[in-house]
Order: structure tokens, then C-alpha cells, then sequence
């Protein structure tokens, strides 16, 4: 029979005893390492309790229930009159892994996924964290009435706790849905019943369920360029081919689109407010969009991601409004309009995809928090966000006024600010051949976050542009930071001339 | 030039002065209608604004106004001194979609992708809406500290209401991730750092991302048989080759999936508490599989989906606890020890994944509410959650010795109960032949809700079922229940017999 082990053994056993960690949590990792890494082999016996206790000098009854807990996850055996034994048929000689941790190495021979490189090469994953200003997309966060949302939040949680407490449903909250098909109803002339209307995290969500359901490896989908970052970087990790589209003056040109890249699955627009050049599509270009997606069975993304904010007349209706053969799944978000951190966002789908939407809504786990859901729906009845809405146009507006005037009477040497009827952000162009990555880079140090309008381009354009975030800036403090912006371009150019 | 339109075309202005629609909009939608179904052709001129006004008894100022819109829209042009005219371009001819509404039409020609009908297959889609009393999986909701959790809530967005209504950190709350990576060390032995530790909307949407980094089509699963319902659909939807391996009193029967299957991609396995049998993997088993899967160059998803419910002894430390070589991605959820509706899960991945992930989150949208992150991470620091865990554990406790005793005293003709010291359910296998399906749908209908062990299956079993969850069931109401079970099972096996 092996003895048990020698005092110089039982120095393996590392007791702190000023250590916040529990000594029998100590005694019981002391043992698993000394039994994993071979220095206590199978069949080897282990101290009694009582010769353990004595020599770490703490309680047998620590020792006994340390004891009992590795026999019963069979670590060890106990043999009746014989005492405790490293269990046999733990061959930890077979187990190099176990021997030597090597928590800090990396593991040799890793292979991932095809689709983990493209995520790794995706240039959305900048889209957290510190915020700077005039990063487009940005609302004025501290004009939010977080009191008032709040109270909504707090009353929705206790109005029906059992039900806020459980699974939404698989197509999001029910008033939340019909309150979303009014809105829409409302500001964007559209006639959707409620069954249409699939809640999700927001516009990025949707557009995963989209190429999730819609999309098969290889796909073409005509994408406008420049376009929206994060859902290009969508569509190409689901294995779309993503085909560069350029925008004229009335929008997304059907006529090169059909020329150059026959046969799209998919066509991804936004008509209300090209992202980012914000023209407006012509009421033509809609309805031969729409007739050549019927034609071709084609499907069309709508993005109207910030259509709330239109500041001369009234906001265009959508092209979904136009779509009575439901070719068009419409994509609004409330991450613009209310805050990001709510993580609501909707899509209208066909009617026969309304099923299929919420399963696959279900099975990717997305259902957006039921309480959140639930307060948005009274938010939205009470007219809460219409009001909201409301105040934002009218603070927004000033914004891009003061910005459009600081820009044309600072920077007008290096950029030329192209003038918006709509949206959160100002595209300008540079002059002089600036380079936008090297203007964004400089800025970025000097405090200021305006992205290359290259960012946005599958295809490089012929000129180069910055796009600035309005909604987001004080206009009290627009002025300075122009000011700055000027003082860096003015380097930019010198640096590019000398 | 054309005529402007007679009386009988003016009949087609639907204007209703009772209607709660803007009288503006209602003209407005009228114009656009008659435009594009062809009744005002391309170059028709229409009414002058005073003329309109006078025959729908209508505000001049309404008519200009909606004559203005329709002409920045691009549906009418004015021709100075000659009057408005419906566009010249506007081939409605062109546009059958638009000229005959069938918006309640099925369109023809659908095409979806293959993915969208796995979709519309998979059997997870019930798993919302209401619930009956047995369903596995739902905490004692009526027991959830609301009010306190609220307090956390309204603090959590008052302290920093700025980053509160932003978007998020890539990979989650830094605060939740160091006090996961805590909660795993104390409950679970998992050494981690917080950088490996990315936050989830569920355990659901951790599968969906480890899926989507690691799978290339048609890889091979290694998938308990019977096992998690959800897991299993994700795995199928994004394109797995989702291979049953069998359950044996040790856990995963290792050796017959080396046989079966080999080459897999992935392995999933729930080590704590297998889903839904019960069983707790032993030690050498989980030393062997961590073997084989450095050995093989493989992946082990380890779902330890309610570990925190064991009623004996402590809870056992995790696999990934043993697993120094980082071939585990452990996925924990709060959905069963808080609750659903909060949306929140994590996944520790090995740590060079760990940029990845936070990647893939962010291209996929998966953002959790960055309020609900910053509650959840005062109330874990603050010992609430621990808190609330051991109170329920108790309760549990209660619950299931409650319904075993039932079931023993009153079904024992028809189901022999299988006693468990760990989670929320209880599986009970059917006697005489009873089909776990037919028990299921006649349960539901008498509004008793456990779900048949086929539900968790590729390949069948030889015996029958039914999973009962005791956790959200109050145990005062336990027997009354079983009762009204029994009565039902023996009408089955009345049937089954006669």
C-alpha cells in the first residue's frame, strides 16, 4: 500500500491564511492541483484528516469536507478502515494539458472559421466605445429626458411584473408593434398592419435578419458607395457578394447597377437620405426601383435610419409606402431618435415573411429586452416621442446651421460644406487634394471625430470628403471646434504642399 | 395643353371632414393615388389651388400646400404663369404594382433562401408567449426583488446618463465582465480575466456567435442525444452537420462519438447537469474529452445553464475550470437566475478569441442595453445576486421535493419519477408505452405544460419523458397539479390500452 505523502509533500499544500479566499477553498484547490498535475499519483494515500489538519494547523471538519467534496467528483476514494486514495484510472500522465498550465500561453494549431477573418477584417468594430465630437450618428444624448423615461421604465416593470419578467414575445411586445406601425403610418405613409412590424435591436440586427433569411453564400446584393459601414460589413460576413453602386443625383443608379452587377438578390438603399451624401431619391428612380426588383425577383432594404429629422417640409414618404407588391423590408432604428443604449430597432417585412422573421428573430436569440419594449410602447402612445422628436428637430436644425456657418467662413480654404435639408450629419468636401484618412487621423488627436468619407466606399470616389456629426455638439461649443478643425487643415495642406 | 380634370375626376378627392386624418394629408394621399394609378396622366394639369379649394370646401393655403409638396416629391412640376402639371417621366404604364393595390396579395415567385426554411423548421419557435405551469426553465418570477432592481436601474442611468444611453463597450460593460469573471471564479473554479469574458443577450446568442466564428458549412457537431432544443436548431440554421452522440452515467458518451462522428468541429455539452437528463460528467470523462479535444484540434461549447441550483454539496467546478490548454468556450446566462427579460448572457471565450468576439458582437448587432449591463454589475458587486441565488435555491429546493413526492404518491402507475440534486427540472419516464407527445399536447390542453424528451432528440430514445420544471411552479399548487396529471395519464393509458 503507497504512504502517504512526506512533509515535503505537504508544502504543495499552499494555506494563506490572511487570504480572503475561504481556507477550505485553498485546501480544496491545493489538493486538485497536486492530484492534476501528478505530484499526488493515482492510488497514492492521502494524509488522514487528522495528520493534514494538525500540519496546516486548521480544523480537522475543513479537511473532512474538503475530503468528501473531491471524492464525490472523483478526484479520490475512500476505502473503508484504509483511508483516502488518489483515485485510480485518473491517468494524468495522458493529460500534458493538465500538467503544465500554460493559462498565458496561446494554443498552438488554432483554426478559425473563414467568416472569423472577415469579421477581424470588418471596420465597424470601431463603432464603440469614446465618442468625440462631431461622430456622426450621434443624438444630443444630454438633451434625453431620462426622468421621464424612467418613470415609464419603472411603472412598466411593476404594471405587469410577470410578464416584463419573462421572454418577450417572438416578434417583439404587441403595442410597441402597433404603436410602430402608427408612427409609420403617420410620418412615412405607410399602410402596415402591426403583424408586418418585427421588433429587433436596432438597424444592424435587422439587417442580419435580413441576409440571415434572405441571402444563400455568393448572393449579389447591390450596395451604394459610399454606403452604410456596418451593414456592408454585414452583409460580407454572411458571404454576400457586395456589389458598389454609385449615387447620382436622383440616388442609387439603376441603370449601371443592372449593367454592371446582373442578378442582385438583395439591393440596399437609403431613398429618404443617402447615407452618407443625403441626396433624396427622385419619385422615377423609386418606381423603377421597385418595378425592377417585382421584375427580377428582387428584394430591397430600405434603411430610413434618420428620416425623423427633416428640416424644410414635410419628410418624403417611403419608398416602402410606394412597394404595394411588398418587394421592400423597411429598417427604422430608435437609436438615433431616442438613445443607442435602449437597443430598439424595428423591421417591416412582406406579409409572408412575417413568420419566418420571428422564428429566425427567436433562433438567433435577438429578442430585445421585454420591460424596454414595453415602456417604448407607452412612450410612443402618450406622444412621448413625437414630442421628443419634436424638440430634437428644432435643436438639431440650429446645429447644422451653426456648423454650416462656421464651416463656410473658417475652412472654407480646405473644405467645401455641402448644404442638408435633413439628417445628423454634413458632408464636406476637401479641397486641394487632402487625403480624408490622414484628416481624420490628425483631427481624432486634436479631439475631433469626423470619419473619411472613404470609409464608407467599397469604390474610391473621385474626391475626398469628411462627414460631420451635428446633432450630437453643443452649438456652443461649435464655433471652437471649428476653429480647431481649420487650424489642422490649414497643417494638413501645408504638410501635402511642402 | 391638357385640360384640367372635370368634375367627375374631382370625385376621386376622397376628403372625410370627420375623419381624425389631417384634412392636408388626406388630399395629399388622394393626389398622390391618382397620380400613380394612371386617373392624372403625365402632363395632366391639375385644378388651380383656388378651384380645388372651392369644390372640396377646403383652405386655399391646404391646397398650395400639398401642391408644394407634391412638387418637391417630384409628382407634379409648376410651369410658371400656366399652373401645376402631374410630371412628364412618370411612366405609370411602366409600374403594373402600382396601378392595382394588392396589398393583400400573396406576391408570386418567392424565393428564400435555404436557411430560412431550416428556420421555419426548427421546433425552438415555441418557446415564447405564454407559459403553463412545468415548463423547464422559468425561474419563480413572483419571487424577483423588482423594486430593488429597479433602484439599481434608475441609479445606474442617472450616475452616467451619458455613456448609459450610448452604445456600449464592444465586448460589454467592463464592470459586469470583472464581476462575471468573480462570479465564476467563487461559484464555478474558472481562473479568467474580465478580457475573456464577453457579454450576451442570453446563452442563446453566445451559440449564434461561437457558431458564427467557428463553423464552416457543413462541419461536423458533436450533440448530446437528448440535449438542448435551441442550441441544437442554432447550430442546424447555421449550416452544422449536427451529429448525435449518446448520454451515458458518466456523461457524453465519448468513446461511441469517436466511432460515429469523427472529425467534429465542435463539441457541445452541458458537463454540470446534462440537458435535460441530469447527469453530472465525471471526472476522468472530462479530463478525457479536454484531451481529445487538443489532441483533435477541437472546440468544446460547455453550457452550464443552471449551474447555480445544486442542492447538495457545492456546485462542481466547472470543465473550463480543468481546461488549461483554452479549448473550452463556457456560456452562463442570467436568464434562469435572474430573469429572460433582461437579455443577458455571457460566453468566456479563449482568450485570443477574445477580440473576435467582441467583433462579431458588434458586426451582428448584439449589443446588450447598456443600462441593464451597468445594473447587473452594481447588483452582482453589491451581493444582490448572490443574494437572490441562494434565497431561490431554497426555494427550488422546496419546489422539487414537493412535486418528486407528488409524483411518487400519485403517478407512480403511469411515470417513474428520476430524483435530482441539481437544477429546475425533473425528467419523469413514461411507463406502459405512454407517448411523450400525445402526454405533452393532452397536458397542455389541461393547461400543464412539460415538454416531451423526444422534443430534446435527433435520434430517439427507447424510453419516453416528460421534463417537468418545478422551479416556477408555486409549490402550494404542486399537488393539486400532479393530481389533475394523473387523472391524465390515466385516461392515456386507458386509451392506450383499450
Amino acid at each position: 500500500m503507497p504512504k502517504s505523502p512526506s512533509g515535503a509533500l505537504l508544502q504543495g499544500f499552499t494555506i494563506e491564511r490572511d487570504s480572503s479566499v475561504p481556507i477550505y477553498r485553498q485546501l480544496d484547490a491545493s489538493l486538485r492541483r497536486l492530484i492534476l498535475d501528478g505530484s499526488l499519483p493515482p492510488g497514492q494515500k492521502l494524509p488522514s484528516t487528522r495528520e493534514l489538519a494538525q500540519e496546516l494547523g486548521i480544523s480537522r471538519i475543513t479537511v473532512k469536507n474538503v475530503y468528501e467534496q473531491i471524492i464525490s467528483e472523483g478526484y479520490a476514494q475512500a476505502k473503508t478502515g484504509a483511508g483516502t486514495f488518489v483515485a485510480d484510472g485518473l491517468d494524468t500522465e495522458a493529460f500534458p494539458q493538465i500538467r503544465t498550465p500554460r493559462h498565458k500561453d496561446k494554443p498552438s494549431g488554432i483554426e478559425i472559421s473563414s467568416r472569423a477573418r472577415t469579421i477581424a477584417a470588418s471596420k465597424s468594430t470601431a463603432r464603440y466605445g469614446e465618442v468625440a465630437p462631431f461622430r456622426p450618428g450621434v443624438p444630443a444624448l444630454d438633451q434625453f429626458p431620462v426622468k421621464l423615461w424612467n418613470k415609464y421604465m419603472a411603472e412598466a416593470m411593476v404594471r405587469d411584473m410577470r410578464s416584463s419578467l419573462s421572454y418577450g414575445q417572438v416578434n417583439g411586445n404587441a403595442d410597441l408593434r402597433e404603436a410602430i406601425a402608427r408612427h409609420l403610418a403617420d410620418a412615412r405613409g405607410m399602410k402596415v398592419n402591426a403583424e408586418r412590424v418585427i421588433v429587433t435591436s436596432g438597424a444592424q440586427q435587422a439587417f442580419v435578419l435580413i441576409a440571415f433569411v434572405l441571402l444563400n453564400h455568393g448572393d449579389t446584393v447591390w450596395y451604394e458607395n459610399p454606403g452604410h459601414i456596418a451593414g456592408r460589413d454585414v452583409m460580407q460576413t454572411m458571404g454576400a457578394n457586395v456589389a458598389p453602386v454609385q449615387v447620382d443625383s436622383e440616388g442609387l443608379d439603376l441603370a449601371q447597377a443592372i449593367k454592371r452587377h446582373p442578378k442582385p438578390a438583395l439591393i440596399f438603399t437609403t431613398p429618404s437620405h443617402q447615407q452618407p451624401l443625403g441626396t433624396t431619391m427622385s419619385l422615377g428612380r423609386r418606381l423603377a426601383l421597385l418595378s425592377y426588383a417585382q421584375e427580377n425577383n428582387t428584394w430591397i432594404i430600405e434603411d430610413d435610419y434618420d428620416s425623423e429629422f427633416r428640416y424644410r417640409g414635410r419628410p418624403l414618404p417611403a419608398l416602402s409606402a410606394l412597394d404595394s407588391a411588398q418587394r421592400v423590408f423597411y429598417v427604422g432604428t430608435f437609436s438615433k431618435s431616442m438613445f443607442a443604449a435602449m437597443r430598439l430597432g424595428y423591421v417591416v417585412v412582406p406579409q409572408e415573411f412575417a413568420e419566418t422573421f420571428a422564428a429566425a428573430r427567436n433562433l438567433l436569440g435577438q429578442n430585445s429586452s421585454a420591460v424596454v419594449e414595453e415602456t417604448m410602447a407607452r412612450f410612443m402612445e402618450d406622444g412621448r416621442f413625437t414630442e421628443h422628436i419634436r424638440k430634437m428637430r428644432r435643436l438639431y436644425r440650429t446645429r447644422r446651421d451653426v456648423l454650416y456657418e462656421a464651416l463656410c467662413r473658417d475652412c472654407s480654404a480646405w473644405l467645401e460644406p455641402q448644404w442638408t435639408d435633413a439628417g445628423m450629419h454634413m458632408v464636406a468636401w476637401l479641397k486641394g487634394g487632402i487625403d480624408d484618412q490622414a484628416a481624420h487621423e490628425a483631427l481624432l488627436a486634436a479631439g475631433i471625430e469626423s470619419l473619411p468619407i472613404s470609409l464608407y466606399c467599397i469604390e474610391s470616389l473621385e474626391r475626398t470628403a469628411l462627414v460631420l456629426g451635428f446633432s450630437g455638439v453643443d452649438e456652443r461649443i461649435i464655433p471652437r471646434l471649428v476653429e480647431r478643425l481649420a487650424k489642422i487643415l490649414k497643417e494638413l495642406a501645408g504638410a501635402g504642399a511642402g
